[in-house]
């Protein structure tokens, strides 16, 4: 790793590349209400969770309906040499839906059809624009569930754009693991098909995967198929409570270490449950915490369950509270998934700078205790979130955008968490992916040839930069 | 898919080119006693379990010791745009070895260390000439191992280029969920690291399952980081015999839709019984066959065989016969793994062409049976084994090779038995990989978009195309 010098990118770059009025004409022509230059529409495309407020939007936006509308977006696009940048729901932390360089917003959200549901084969084969909780909607009655849950309410597009990840990837995987096929709109506006439907293959370049992960700037995603699951059997989700941070690592530590097959384990930091309480109306105990979900047989819950507990009891925990039915699952899921809005409202007007670091399961509690301490520090307001078992958490510094400075110390610290991960054999960026935003850390992370092995493939795959333009990297 | 016209790569495409005076000269000078010329030597690095065998072998051997010998010759050779091809214990089964366009041979075999073991975090480190069984030795005190098991002893470089998998993969993934870091030495001579050791990561172009499966194209491979697993408390294997291959693929199918979760089945067919008795000396009935294990609590266990054993007798299965010993374990799985050998040697001076299909697992008994009957109707030898809870299975066509007409009838069989994979949502390749032989097919089951994809991909990062050139797919 490289020591980098100063925190990176406190502001996106911004090249317009102006889209001339022929281009606009035909989009129109040829997409007439699925075309919009209107400003309002295309400021909700020019913005996404993320910190970034200032880049102008998007010249139009464009609603696709089909493959074919992808095709000829992509290709009168690629005639102007115009920026397409693909949009599912607008969940980004990372800058990833700016239009950074002008261009051409790519609505995917109208190819929201389940395409077809391969019960036998445990496969699913989606639109884009379907979103993970639609798609477990529309399987519910097969008795199988698709279990990446990134929180967010995301699109499966942008989830394998980004490679995500979130809750349940400690025991089903990421997006990495459960693509099994895409099909893909590359830069001459051509579709392609990578993988099958069988589980494993060796048949060539791993081009799903390449895919997966790629941000949207090797090619537009028009299909994909996922590995789904049977529902577990049985289902047990608990609270525990400790006194320290240190205390709920160490638990995770012992508990992913032993090999128990947890089905979910988050950590929520004090800030996180006093902001969730106050917005979910809940009572939880104002510390550290752990939410854990077990999925197996009826004697495998059990066994998983005791291990835990046993564990648990070992660090300190406290209050192991149990919810066995379904209703009491969701309630507690829910809080876990609005703790990033039940944040962002305990400071009105606030804009969130995450975090995403995942370090070796070793090395979690030096870097998350580490970031705590220096946040702590800051006075800036925070909470903390993580999947930790996977050696992944998120600092949200919850800073005043107004506020130059208030955002550049937010950096700083956002800036030592990377270098601490990095230092542990970790990575910058565990599920949000690069973006805007981590580009200075992925060439940290990765080192310069690695990078300029990347760029070679988009200059290859996209010799003229209209893929989502200005994300991952900078090129040329 | 593009139905073929006609078996595809009977015989390679040799385009020799010649390594000049002074290439050998600076090679010799380089890497003194590291480097052969020695015909012996060339021959044996010219040759794998294919069922080519008139290529003629590589103008010479070079055994790396370091990354930097690697670079070095990497280097050496890009000058002289002259062919370098990865080497590890010779046991591709599809040709990857062989000097089709001259060249010299790298073997890795000599970078053997076992470089770092994080037990704390379930990863090794390795170098590319580690075989599978040395690995599994070395970390044996920690009680952890590395699941991944081709049969043959492999080098992990290799499994990690070919992608390999094998037994233990419906459980715990192929090479693909299982290398979590590389490092490489590229065609221009550099050194990169793709990858860190955390679970996850959303850096960047995932260039780690890039390498993995190009088959020593792309980059040669110096480090390996790999996922490693907790020996499971409990092990119980078992064998069962069925009445037909129907019955036996019929109790895999029902297994893996119950999402039991078995860590191996292996069905071998009653010709690779009868081998496998006369080859290991034992006596088991010959009839088909499933070859089970189960990994897990000692509840767990109990209760994935019991589920088995159910669905076991539903199908007329009988003599459930159980191995809880290890030593009666390794005797069970030494002859599973040296069916292919005890096959060989069932037809004196025979090779073997082998299929290598795998489909979803519903289309299972479809894409077998069929295979089956055509392979019984030709008269040609041959046996049948398959990691069949995945969906892959292998036919060997035990053929002369001096005999034209029989190699070319059982490259018929096998262009059936792709093409019936293909029409089913399958691979040409489960495991083995492209190679020579089946290029042709890759381009039926990917489409030529996406073959010209890759093209586009190996010309970026390998524009003399030096590394393993004529693999995979032809270039230029």
């Amino acid at each position: 790793m490289n020591a980098p010098a100063a925190p990176h990118h406190l502001a996106p770059d911004i090249k317009p590349r102006p889209a001339p009025a022929a281009l606009l004409a035909a989009l129109k022509r040829r997409f007439g209400a699925q075309f919009s230059e209107a400003l309002a529409v295309r400021e909700q495309h020019g913005r996404d969770e993320s910190a970034f407020t200032t880049v102008p939007p998007p010249e139009a936006v464009v609603f696709a309906e089909s493959t074919q509308d992808v095709r000829d977006l992509v290709r009168l696009c690629a005639e102007h040499r115009v920026p397409v940048i693909p949009y599912g729901v607008g969940s980004s932390l990372e800058g990833h839906l700016l239009a950074v360089q002008g261009g051409i917003s790519l609505d995917l959200s109208r190819m929201n059809r389940v395409l077809s549901v391969n019960a036998e084969d445990l496969t699913v084969t989606v639109q884009p624009g379907v979103t993970r909780t639609q798609l477990n909607n529309e399987i519910k009655s097969t008795g199988l569930f698709f279990p990446i849950d990134p929180g967010a309410d995301a699109s499966l597009g942008g989830m394998a754009a980004t490679r995500a990840s979130g809750t349940n990837a400690v025991r089903y995987g990421t997006m990495r693991e459960n693509v099994l096929a895409l099909e893909v709109v590359t830069a001459q506006g051509e579709a392609i098909r990578t993988g099958t439907r069988a589980r494993k293959s060796s048949a060539g370049y791993d081009l799903t995967r390449l895919f997966v992960g790629s941000e949207g700037t090797l090619g537009v995603i028009t299909e994909i198929t996922l590995r789904i699951y049977p529902l577990p059997e049985a289902v047990s989700a608990a609270v525990c409570s400790f006194p320290s941070i240190a205390d709920a690592v160490n638990t995770v530590i012992s508990t992913i270490q032993l090999g128990v097959p947890i089905a979910r384990v988050e950590l929520i930091d004090t800030h996180s449950v006093r902001a969730v309480n106050r917005h979910s109306k809940l009572s939880l105990r104002e510390a550290p915490m752990l939410l854990m979900e077990f999925h197996g047989s009826p004697a495998g819950v059990k066994e998983q369950a005791e291990t835990v507990q046993q564990l648990a009891s070992d660090n300190h925990g406290a209050d192991f509270e149990w919810a066995d039915t379904p209703e009491e699952r969701t309630r507690l899921w829910t809080a876990r998934h609005n703790a990033f809005f039940a944040a962002l409202q305990s400071r009105p007007g606030c804009r969130c700078i995450t975090t995403d670091t995942c370090v070796p399961i070793s090395r979690l509690a030096d870097a998350l205790l580490a970031s705590v301490e220096e946040a702590d520090a800051s006075a800036i307001p925070y909470f903390l979130v993580g999947h930790v078992g996977d050696g992944n958490f998120h600092v949200g510094y919850l800073i005043d955008p107004a506020d130059e400075d208030e955002r550049a110390r937010a950096e700083a610290l956002n800036h030592r968490v990377v270098a601490r991960a990095l230092e542990l054999g970790g990575t910058c960026t565990g599920e949000h992916g690069v973006g805007l935003h981590k580009q200075g850390f992925l060439l940290d992370e990765a080192g310069a040839g690695a990078v300029t092995m990347m760029r070679g493939i988009k200059q290859a795959l996209d010799p003229d930069n209209i893929l989502n333009p200005g994300k991952v990297f900078t090129q040329g």
